[in-house]
């Protein structure tokens, strides 16, 4: 079952450093590339960091609609995730190549995709310097959803079977481990 | 045993999202507090994208040296994580509060923490408008190197003991889980 989160806590879909997928949508064209670089930026109103190369058409679809979808991956879509960030959206929509279903958002164009835990709608705020000289986007999250198995009332279940997914390089991942609390007292 | 990380391949103790504790000195003082908000920028010159709140003591050893180093920790490190993310250098020496021993680095002033896994001597490429505006900080990475138990040959091990862990709120983590390898084609 999908939630929304509340906008304060969306950070947390992102702060254990899970890769995204990058989803974005223009006109009639959409696109989904992934990311291994994006971060948590601010709580409230939550901001997130992400980059995005120049070459790519998501970049292209983002700087058209000011817009994108971070969604967070399960290791189901490993492959998917590899397969749509090793190739070009300008080749062949990778929507109907990978089989990846989607639905819509409710404050933003780009399409949801199906399987993931956690996705953040996102505006981009506009940093001309920042996104010409680092490829880094900056995006207000303006709704932020969770697969309530994996994520709710705020908090990552620690012990859900679905769980995020962590690329190192290669085709090679780390999955998410085991949750453990530390009593910094 | 520690070991240079090519710098090319720095980025690669970041990529899968750990949460670090982020080093500094300036004069004869020092100081160290965790950050869940970092990420790999670029690969040649590698850079990486920190986030250094304005109110920590950080921030201004930070502003005064142009530097800083990011430490991967373990679990081993956890506790540490929580506490000097939690209080601040300016009530007391946390290397010594905490039982933190540190190395030397080769680029920077910065001291090194001990137990991690992995490190990344850093100076600052100074954006005023990034660090005053989003505490956002882009680091250029200068000198790596990595726990050979733990991260070798430019690859983590997916199978060692020593495993970086992923923050998400309230002293509860993820550990770094299990490694695989998807087959893209």
């Amino acid at each position: 079952m999908r939630l929304p989160v509340p906008l304060p806590k969306s950070y947390r879909l992102l702060n254990h450093g899970p890769t995204v997928l990058v989803s974005s949508a223009h006109g009639d064209r959409r696109n989904v590339m992934a990311a291994a670089w994006s971060m948590p930026l601010d709580f409230d109103p939550p901001k997130i960091a992400v980059v995005i190369d120049k070459q790519t058409l998501t970049r292209e679809l983002v700087d058209a609609s000011g817009e994108f979808v971070l969604n967070v991956p399960t290791r189901a879509l490993a492959k998917a995730t590899v397969q749509v960030g090793s190739n070009s959206g300008r080749d062949g929509d990778k929507f109907a190549e990978y089989g990846l279903a989607t639905f819509a958002g409710s404050k933003v164009a780009a399409p949801l995709l199906e399987g993931c835990v956690g996705w953040l709608e996102c505006r981009v705020i506009q940093e001309p310097h920042n996104q010409s000289r680092y490829d880094l986007f900056i995006g207000e999250v303006v709704a932020a959803w969770a697969e309530a198995e994996a994520f709710k009332d705020g908090h990552w279940q620690p012990e859900a079977d679905l769980r995020s997914i962590h690329y190192i390089a290669g085709g090679a991942f780390f999955e998410t481990g085991k949750g453990f609390q530390v009593d910094a007292e």
